[in-house]
């Protein structure tokens, strides 16, 4: 990092179907509990980054960025970023360059999406946006469905059974109990998850992260100072369309980010206690511990079946449990991440946030300095 | 500026209706050709920024990042950006910011805009996402049908008369006729402006910027060095519904990022020998070099009624006969200045781009030291 850069405020809305809010709705809210709990005042933002994917199709909304300017009666320059799945890091990852370039001294980054005001089928589509609308999209193909491939392709090389799986999600669904910002509290036995409508083989429906509404923001700043600080902001991009590939049960760009992170960051993966990873399927998950050098090809579903992960994994409940308004994840991951950090008194914790079937990651580590 | 930025490379399509190209077909053609007129390799590309704003609607093609990305056999870490009209611009400033962060050496910077693949109603609603969805598109209203309203409110607080409102299209289509990437080149005379079919009550046919196909592309290095740098790069914004505007008839954040641009230029609006500014509309022209601080209000039709301004405005043909493939603008702005002041020999330019009614504009001034 070429500057401190603190995350001095955050906050979101819960994530859940939001009938009665709009995406300003949920923009103001996030934001104002994000101010709410910063030593930065409004009129102290000078610039606005808005992570927001699908908007213009559900909502009818693009220039989020001026959207969320409105905020404030100083209208701060303002823009939004897009890299599907991974728009909230890539966000991140933007207002990390504009503090370091000096632009801006304080910068409100805010992930918003509000899904269910289409129908599903509409969701589908705009979500398939992601992957690469001339070579995979005319196959017919859905997220669920390239996950599926991914899932049996993973299967058959790692021998990963179906009962195993279970673990995943169940994992995240206790973990979400003790969240109250997120869309499904509830504990889900392991049997359960296989036992739930059939999606796309070998995937079911609570092996996918859900619909949902919602947002997260955070302040970064290198003015005001605070126990958090992003100490690893890296993106990396790989091939979009899976043809391209030359595996489909490991992801590049989670490598090449997670290794420019540590570097950055100048620690090693041993010392990371917290993270929060991008199970957008429970099938990402496994091949994200692995790809993160949490664990060796094929024994993701290892650290799933400890009684506790040593980093904690999904702690949040993940995307599973937490819900997935797309862009506001790689947002709400970071806070997160600093939550566990300032609860167990560690230092280093971690969030990686893909787009896609990790076309593109973005990986961020923070340093936590308790206050003594 | 935090970085001597320079401007190495810059290619582009045609402006037109490509039937017979994708998005990715476009995106790669001015890609290939800045880099062809460039002393940068394509491995040294570290950095690449797409500039959007409807793809996903207008081709379900969201994530154009990792799409532009994978151009690169290295895949390069990648993001797009949207401000709707402006989001050429954004795309710059947020590669100056990455570039003054040093987090890059050599940004490939490109916006794209595939049009034509939907019904004009449907383009026209996805435009609409420009405006605020909450507040002006339930009323019914579209960007003719807005800047329709600006018009008739410029009228009547200025006593500009439909014939002088001619002159504008008129002059763009006839600096067209020299540019070969222009979508239109051909000279139309000034009454036929307003014999065009009635679109928006003043505004016709002949007004209006076209549906267009394209991309734009261009090179930024804080490691080769040219001819042209980058010397100031600002955003500002402004309320997004006209209903929250203190005035129609003149555009705040054009006023604000001016001003911010000057100062960081280090230079005086007479100091500027051309310009290309963003006339989606005729009547957003006038109010524009207004803006900018060329023309008292109200008297922008001079500049326009002049035989040659000072500043050249608009050399390329504008929006309006080059061709507006929403998000390829403002960075063919930037190209065509530097184009315009390599021709002359002069030595500072301006690109004026902005979205929606000017909720967002971006500012770039370019320096041209000519090689002795």
């Amino acid at each position: 990092m070429n500057a401190d850069i603190f995350l001095i405020g955050s906050g979101q809305t819960r994530f859940a179907e939001w009938w009665d809010k709009s995406i300003s709705d949920l923009l103001q809210e996030a934001a104002y509990e994000a101010l709410e709990h910063s030593p930065c005042k409004p009129s102290e933002i000078d610039m606005v980054i808005v992570a927001n994917m699908i908007a213009e199709r559900t909502n009818g909304q693009a220039h989020l960025g001026a959207i969320a300017s409105a905020l404030f009666p100083h209208n701060p320059p303002a823009l939004r970023v897009e890299s599907a799945c991974a728009s909230g890091a890539v966000a991140l990852h933007t207002a990390c360059g504009m503090l370091e370039s000096g632009r801006a001294k304080n910068i409100l980054v805010i992930g918003v999406e509000k899904m269910t005001d289409v129908p599903v089928s509409e969701v589908s589509a705009a979500l398939m946006g992601a992957a690469d609308s001339e070579k995979d999209a005319p196959s017919g193909l859905t997220f669920p469905g390239i996950f599926g491939l991914i899932a049996q392709r993973y299967m058959y090389e790692h021998g990963l059974t179906r009962e195993q799986l279970n673990t995943v999600s169940a994992v995240h669904h206790r973990n979400a109990l003790s969240n109250p910002f997120a869309q499904f509290r509830m504990e889900i036995p392991a049997e359960k998850i296989s036992q739930s409508p059939n999606v796309a083989e070998p995937l079911c429906m609570l092996d996918c992260s859900p619909i949902s509404d919602g947002a997260a923001a955070c302040i970064l700043s290198t003015t005001h100072e605070s126990d958090m600080k992003i100490v690893a902001s890296q993106l990396a991009s790989d091939a979009v369309s899976l043809t391209d590939r030359k595996s489909i049960t490991s992801f590049s760009a989670t490598k090449t980010a997670m290794e420019k992170a540590l570097e950055e960051a100048d620690t090693d993966r041993k010392n990371i206690s917290h993270m929060e990873i991008h199970d957008c399927f429970s099938i990402a998950a496994l091949i994200n511990v692995e790809d993160l050098g949490f664990a060796e090809p094929g024994k993701g579903i290892e650290l799933y079946e400890q009684t506790e992960s040593v980093p904690s994994i999904n702690a949040s409940g993940g995307l599973k449990a937490c819900g997935h308004p797309v862009a506001a994840t790689g947002i709400k991951q970071v806070t997160d991440v600093s939550k566990q950090l300032r609860a167990s008194g560690n230092r280093w914790g971690l969030a990686q946030n893909f787009g896609g079937a990790c076309a593109s990651c973005g990986i961020h580590i923070l340093e936590h300095t308790p206050v003594s």
